[in-house]
């Protein structure tokens, strides 16, 4: 499908998509683009790229250049890619937000060439090391403003994300970011709270984490995960995470305020409504 | 190593340890108590007990009595086991809390036929069909006051824990009650809060829940959890669980003051200390 990709950013989405797509054969030559040597390096060692080149060498070169960087450097990042493109080439990004981004290049003049794309994907790893070739496959991609991009480009891009596997839906960019701090901020925010909770306790002295169990292991796991790609995704998505931030305390006070109250029935319901959650994830 | 096995309960925990206790050759019969019928027939049918009896026929047949069942019923069934036993006979319980339990046996005659432990091993699913042949192993088992039991019973259930794969660690009830609350407690009420947050969302009418992705049903997974159970447990364990619910709120209100303030550094930082979470869990 394409001669060349250029991934900027060599990281777990960037390196698991140029893995998917030189699986699929749905690209020939993969071009990297890192500010750091070691992750151009790991990324060459690992087959992720075939070569790296600076960006405007990068970009002139490629079909589809797909940007996959922290979301506070993916604007300008964005801008002086979508300054170097023809109307030819396509560019697609995989940010966790897309409010900001969809704004910053309404008005570029090659905004046709740009689709704005979610695959709703992940793992807590982060770097090239973390990237795998099965990935994707099963989860939802979020497009957004669709009709602001060029059929040509949107077709191409939705038929690659087909063929790894993912749900295809269409979002406005602030719908988006609502459900993204549903469904994906938040549960990082718990996480990390989750860990310093009990990280504090474990100043005390004990060795309580040979206990830990699955249960601890998965509600915490996603601790782990890169503060660099997660802070600016906070602070980008901030009033949505805030409102559900603040309806999950509330959430959690009224489990706070049954056991005060020795309440054993309304801590029955809140874990029943819970329980519902069933419905939604099998 | 044992004729005969009662489970008391038979659900999950029981059920599995019955399965895991069959393939290792380690019980030759296994009798089933239940007040459910449902739950015996489908225990039956899953080759997870032999026979089902009334609870005082089958203590008389038993030379391991094994108590898995809800910890606001364990006491007072405990108790009427405990008064059948004689001197050559074990029993066992499987409670996520140990506190209660142990002081209700303080002063029993039998106590030293008792062995508490808290094999910290389980799933978000509940009833006989939960139950799998593959538990235990690599997980720890708490034992406490293992002093307090007979050496032969000490050593004949620390033998099968251990057969089973896991790791035995001793500790007094109380400490063990408040490292649950942090290892295990918590994490089930931030799973079952999280997932009020996400459902109160969905009554506006969203269909939110084709977005969520592996992060979400990670750490939501433990709301599918048995009210049944796990309510009894965060009474029975109050104190220490709220202790843990409130310096989680206080964690939480550090994420939600770093957005207010957009303290980026301060963020930073938070999730810079969850990371260290990485050297607990692998």
């Amino acid at each position: 499908m394409f001669d060349t990709l250029t991934i900027v950013g060599v990281g777990l989405i960037s390196g698991s998509f140029s893995l998917a797509l030189k699986d699929k054969g749905l690209v020939k030559h993969v071009i990297g683009v890192s500010r750091t040597q070691a992750s151009i390096d790991k990324a060459l060692e690992l087959g992720l790229i075939d070569e790296s080149l600076p960006i405007e060498d990068a970009v002139k070169k490629s079909d589809l250049i797909y940007i996959a960087i922290p979301v506070d450097v993916t604007v300008p990042i964005m801008r002086k890619v979508m300054d170097l493109v023809n109307e030819k080439q396509i560019v697609a990004d995989a940010g966790s937000t897309k409010q900001v981004l969809c704004e910053a290049l309404a008005n570029h003049p090659m905004r046709r060439r740009f689709v704005a794309t979610h695959p709703m994907w992940g793992t807590e790893y982060s770097g090239p090391e973390a990237a795998v070739k099965e990935s994707f496959a099963g989860r939802t991609c979020v497009i957004c403003e669709r009709e602001k991009s060029d059929p040509d480009a949107v077709q191409k891009i939705e038929e690659v994300y087909r063929q790894l596997g993912m749900n295809l839906v269409n979002m406005d960019p602030v719908s988006h970011d609502v459900h993204a701090a549903y469904v994906s901020h938040i549960s990082h925010i718990t996480s990390f709270a989750l860990a310093n909770t009990v990280l504090e306790k474990e100043k005390e002295g004990d060795a309580i984490f040979e206990l830990a169990g699955g249960g601890f292991e998965s509600t915490v796991r996603l601790a782990k995960s890169s503060p660099a790609m997660w802070a600016p995704i906070f602070m980008q998505n901030k009033e949505n995470v805030l409102d559900v931030l603040n309806e999950h305390i509330s959430q959690l006070r009224k489990f706070k305020s049954s056991l005060e109250k020795e309440n054993y029935e309304y801590l029955v319901e809140l874990m029943e409504n819970a329980n519902k959650i069933r419905r939604i994830i099998k």
